[in-house]
């Protein structure tokens, strides 16, 4: 874009998602919903968070309308909630699929992914691919310009900043 | 798959790509990189971490081996460092498209995004699109089904969890 240092980045789309998505701990409780588990004590069991943490990430998740909670109840047992994906969830599947994607390829032990995902129809493995309007594959990041959007605001006049310390 | 739940997260892609990326800033930091941000003060200024922080964010992602130092001297200054992406930094992109296009459709402002994407070629907008290998497009996770990988593991067998507090 024409100089981005020009721009602020307050009304940034990664930030915002990072707002939502990025505390410790949230992104595995995503993939465990995807992945259909969606019990409390199963989550805790396989993420490892500490319970009050995990309640925590899972009320801030409904709250941001990414999850919604389903009572159940268990022969003998009171009624808890299982946590389910809401269409705002649910449409983070492409990005959470780039990030194992790029996982698969970088930092994979020796004997391969853990996790393979396929197509229900066909069976093939899934991948994100990077695509323009007019069905053009983009190779890499190279192939990218970003501009201004619609909502892009110029950074207010540049005020001398202080360095930490001096 | 089979029961999701006898099988262990200890090598799970998503969960790795996390160890390296869900740190505070450090998604940010590859963002302003991707945007061709590439100094310490420009990315501080944008970003807000603090400095000690962000220089940490700084060298752990150059030791993971996502971008790399290149050495630069401003007249009458002392030589500095300059942050690039590596190949395997570069091959994040995706997955910050995915999470730039969900946070462009469900937490902007009135006005817009304040960044859209091109391809450089053709100019159209560019986005992330979820395909299996026979070039079928997935219209949501619904559509995939997770298998077990070639690195798949048995969780231990369950040892009964005492809740905290308890």
């Amino acid at each position: 874009m024409a100089n981005v240092l020009d721009y602020s980045t307050d009304n940034c789309s990664i930030g915002r998602a990072l707002s939502v998505l990025g505390e410790k701990w949230t992104m595995l409780v995503l993939r465990d919903v995807f992945n259909g588990v969606r019990r409390f004590e199963d989550m805790h069991e396989r993420i490892g968070a500490p319970r009050q943490v995990l309640s925590h990430r899972l009320g801030r998740l409904v709250d941001e309308g990414l999850l919604r909670r389903v009572p159940y109840r268990e022969q003998g047992q009171r009624q808890r909630n299982e946590y389910r994906l809401t269409e705002k969830g649910l449409d983070l599947y492409p990005a959470l699929v780039a990030l194992l994607r790029w996982g698969d390829r970088w930092l994979v032990d020796m004997d391969g992914p853990s996790v393979t995902l396929h197509h229900k129809d066909c069976g093939a493995q899934i991948d994100v691919t990077v695509r323009c309007a007019e069905g053009h594959e983009l190779a890499s990041a190279r192939d990218a310009r970003p501009q201004p959007g619609p909502g892009a605001r110029l950074r207010p006049v540049a005020v001398a900043d202080t360095p930490a310390g001096s």
